[in-house]
Protein backbone atom coordinates (compact mmCIF):
# COMPACT_ATOMS: atom_id res chain seq x y z
CA UNK A 1 0.00 0.00 0.00
CA UNK A 2 1.24 3.11 -0.94
CA UNK A 3 -0.53 5.45 0.48
CA UNK A 4 0.18 8.21 2.84
CA UNK A 5 -1.45 9.47 6.20
CA UNK A 6 -0.84 11.68 8.67
CA UNK A 7 -2.76 13.14 12.43
CA UNK A 8 -1.70 16.79 12.71
CA UNK A 9 -1.86 18.23 15.81
CA UNK A 10 -1.82 22.12 15.58
CA UNK A 11 -2.08 23.82 19.25
CA UNK A 12 -3.96 27.20 19.14
CA UNK A 13 -2.94 30.32 21.23
CA UNK A 14 -4.90 30.52 24.08
CA UNK A 15 -8.36 31.53 22.74
CA UNK A 16 -7.85 30.72 18.91
CA UNK A 17 -8.88 27.32 18.71
CA UNK A 18 -12.54 28.17 17.14
CA UNK A 19 -10.73 30.98 14.56
CA UNK A 20 -8.18 28.05 13.61
CA UNK A 21 -10.62 25.25 13.14
CA UNK A 22 -12.74 27.87 10.47
CA UNK A 23 -9.55 28.41 8.64
CA UNK A 24 -9.22 24.66 8.58
CA UNK A 25 -12.55 24.18 7.26
CA UNK A 26 -11.44 26.60 4.16
CA UNK A 27 -8.59 24.69 3.85
CA UNK A 28 -10.71 20.86 3.70
CA UNK A 29 -13.28 23.13 1.16
CA UNK A 30 -10.16 23.81 -1.17
CA UNK A 31 -8.89 20.04 -1.01
CA UNK A 32 -12.78 19.13 -2.04
CA UNK A 33 -11.75 18.95 -5.46
CA UNK A 34 -8.27 17.87 -4.96
CA UNK A 35 -7.69 15.05 -6.35
CA UNK A 36 -5.44 12.38 -4.30
CA UNK A 37 -6.81 14.09 -1.21
CA UNK A 38 -8.69 11.11 0.05
CA UNK A 39 -9.59 12.15 3.81
CA UNK A 40 -8.75 15.58 5.58
CA UNK A 41 -10.97 16.22 8.40
CA UNK A 42 -10.86 18.44 11.20
CA UNK A 43 -11.30 17.14 14.46
CA UNK A 44 -11.45 18.79 18.28
CA UNK A 45 -9.24 17.48 20.89
CA UNK A 46 -11.89 16.05 23.91
CA UNK A 47 -9.60 16.78 26.30
CA UNK A 48 -7.16 20.28 25.30
CA UNK A 49 -9.30 23.39 24.57
CA UNK A 50 -6.28 24.35 22.65
CA UNK A 51 -5.66 21.25 19.91
CA UNK A 52 -7.15 20.83 16.61
CA UNK A 53 -6.20 17.26 15.13
CA UNK A 54 -6.29 17.18 11.42
CA UNK A 55 -7.02 13.07 10.11
CA UNK A 56 -5.04 13.10 6.26
CA UNK A 57 -5.39 10.51 4.02
CA UNK A 58 -3.54 11.10 0.70
CA UNK A 59 -3.23 8.67 -2.43
CA UNK A 60 0.65 9.12 -1.97
CA UNK A 61 3.29 10.93 -0.30
CA UNK A 62 3.55 12.97 -4.22
CA UNK A 63 -0.09 13.94 -4.02
CA UNK A 64 0.13 15.58 -0.26
CA UNK A 65 3.33 17.20 -1.50
CA UNK A 66 1.86 18.97 -4.86
CA UNK A 67 -0.86 20.53 -2.54
CA UNK A 68 1.52 22.13 -0.74
CA UNK A 69 2.41 23.69 -3.62
CA UNK A 70 -1.26 25.16 -4.08
CA UNK A 71 -1.86 28.77 -3.97
CA UNK A 72 -4.88 28.40 -1.94
CA UNK A 73 -3.67 26.16 0.42
CA UNK A 74 -0.41 27.84 0.86
CA UNK A 75 -2.44 31.36 1.33
CA UNK A 76 -4.31 29.66 3.93
CA UNK A 77 -1.48 28.11 5.40
CA UNK A 78 -0.41 31.73 5.89
CA UNK A 79 -3.97 32.99 7.48
CA UNK A 80 -3.26 30.04 10.12
CA UNK A 81 -0.03 30.86 11.11
CA UNK A 82 -0.33 33.53 13.59
CA UNK A 83 -2.94 31.49 15.47
CA UNK A 84 -1.04 28.55 15.80
CA UNK A 85 1.38 28.21 18.63
CA UNK A 86 2.84 24.80 17.94
CA UNK A 87 2.59 22.07 15.48
CA UNK A 88 3.40 18.76 16.45
CA UNK A 89 2.80 15.82 13.17
CA UNK A 90 2.44 12.11 13.53
CA UNK A 91 3.48 10.46 10.39
CA UNK A 92 1.86 7.00 9.67
CA UNK A 93 2.00 4.26 7.53
CA UNK A 94 -1.43 3.66 6.28
CA UNK A 95 -1.36 -1.08 6.08
CA UNK A 96 -5.27 -1.51 5.15
CA UNK A 97 -8.90 -1.40 7.28
CA UNK A 98 -12.46 -0.22 6.72
CA UNK A 99 -12.33 2.74 4.70
CA UNK A 100 -9.20 2.87 2.85
CA UNK B 1 -22.10 17.01 14.56
CA UNK B 2 -22.35 13.94 16.16
CA UNK B 3 -20.00 11.71 14.76
CA UNK B 4 -16.93 9.74 17.48
CA UNK B 5 -13.58 9.65 16.45
CA UNK B 6 -10.65 8.81 17.93
CA UNK B 7 -6.80 7.68 17.35
CA UNK B 8 -6.11 4.54 19.18
CA UNK B 9 -1.90 4.35 19.95
CA UNK B 10 -1.08 0.72 20.38
CA UNK B 11 2.25 -0.26 21.59
CA UNK B 12 3.24 -3.89 20.99
CA UNK B 13 6.32 -5.38 23.09
CA UNK B 14 9.36 -5.83 20.78
CA UNK B 15 8.89 -7.85 17.96
CA UNK B 16 5.17 -7.85 18.26
CA UNK B 17 4.24 -5.36 16.34
CA UNK B 18 3.54 -7.06 12.90
CA UNK B 19 1.25 -9.92 14.50
CA UNK B 20 0.10 -6.97 16.67
CA UNK B 21 -1.39 -5.85 13.04
CA UNK B 22 -2.09 -8.80 11.87
CA UNK B 23 -4.99 -9.05 14.13
CA UNK B 24 -6.15 -5.17 14.00
CA UNK B 25 -6.89 -6.19 10.10
CA UNK B 26 -9.12 -9.29 11.19
CA UNK B 27 -10.80 -6.98 13.32
CA UNK B 28 -11.39 -4.50 10.69
CA UNK B 29 -13.26 -7.26 8.88
CA UNK B 30 -14.96 -7.78 11.54
CA UNK B 31 -16.25 -4.02 11.25
CA UNK B 32 -17.01 -3.97 7.96
CA UNK B 33 -20.39 -4.69 8.11
CA UNK B 34 -21.38 -3.41 11.62
CA UNK B 35 -23.10 -0.70 10.65
CA UNK B 36 -22.14 2.72 12.22
CA UNK B 37 -18.39 2.50 11.92
CA UNK B 38 -16.97 4.36 9.23
CA UNK B 39 -13.58 4.46 9.40
CA UNK B 40 -11.24 2.36 11.23
CA UNK B 41 -7.51 2.17 9.41
CA UNK B 42 -4.80 0.30 10.77
CA UNK B 43 -1.82 2.15 9.97
CA UNK B 44 2.39 2.15 11.54
CA UNK B 45 3.97 4.61 12.97
CA UNK B 46 7.05 6.24 10.32
CA UNK B 47 9.20 6.87 13.43
CA UNK B 48 8.76 4.16 16.41
CA UNK B 49 8.64 0.40 15.31
CA UNK B 50 6.24 -0.56 18.00
CA UNK B 51 3.53 1.48 17.55
CA UNK B 52 0.68 0.79 15.89
CA UNK B 53 -2.26 3.60 15.22
CA UNK B 54 -5.83 3.07 14.74
CA UNK B 55 -8.00 6.12 13.00
CA UNK B 56 -11.83 5.29 13.97
CA UNK B 57 -14.62 7.38 12.93
CA UNK B 58 -18.14 6.06 14.48
CA UNK B 59 -21.33 7.42 12.85
CA UNK B 60 -21.67 7.95 17.31
CA UNK B 61 -20.84 7.22 20.60
CA UNK B 62 -23.35 5.00 21.05
CA UNK B 63 -22.09 2.84 17.81
CA UNK B 64 -19.05 2.61 19.10
CA UNK B 65 -19.78 1.18 22.30
CA UNK B 66 -22.04 -1.28 20.86
CA UNK B 67 -19.04 -2.64 19.46
CA UNK B 68 -17.16 -3.36 22.50
CA UNK B 69 -20.15 -5.30 23.50
CA UNK B 70 -19.67 -7.20 19.59
CA UNK B 71 -18.27 -11.28 20.42
CA UNK B 72 -16.11 -11.07 17.57
CA UNK B 73 -14.69 -7.99 18.65
CA UNK B 74 -14.36 -8.91 22.05
CA UNK B 75 -12.70 -12.16 20.88
CA UNK B 76 -10.09 -10.05 18.77
CA UNK B 77 -9.11 -7.99 22.08
CA UNK B 78 -8.59 -10.59 23.77
CA UNK B 79 -6.27 -12.18 21.58
CA UNK B 80 -4.73 -8.91 20.94
CA UNK B 81 -3.99 -8.28 24.59
CA UNK B 82 -0.97 -10.92 25.14
CA UNK B 83 0.86 -8.52 22.20
CA UNK B 84 0.28 -5.04 23.71
CA UNK B 85 2.48 -3.35 26.01
CA UNK B 86 0.60 0.03 26.49
CA UNK B 87 -2.51 2.04 24.63
CA UNK B 88 -3.13 5.70 24.25
CA UNK B 89 -6.46 6.76 22.98
CA UNK B 90 -6.40 10.65 21.65
CA UNK B 91 -10.35 11.36 21.84
CA UNK B 92 -11.75 13.35 19.28
CA UNK B 93 -14.37 15.79 18.24
CA UNK B 94 -15.05 15.85 14.05
CA UNK B 95 -16.11 19.12 13.17
CA UNK B 96 -16.00 18.80 9.24
CA UNK B 97 -14.04 18.55 6.35
CA UNK B 98 -13.19 16.13 3.88
CA UNK B 99 -14.26 12.61 3.85
CA UNK B 100 -16.44 13.23 6.80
Amino acid sequence: MNKFAMYGKLIAHPGQRDALVQTMLEAADQLDSMEGCELYIINVSENDPDVVWITELWRDAEAHAASLQNENVLALIQKCRPLIAGAEPIKLRPVGGKGI
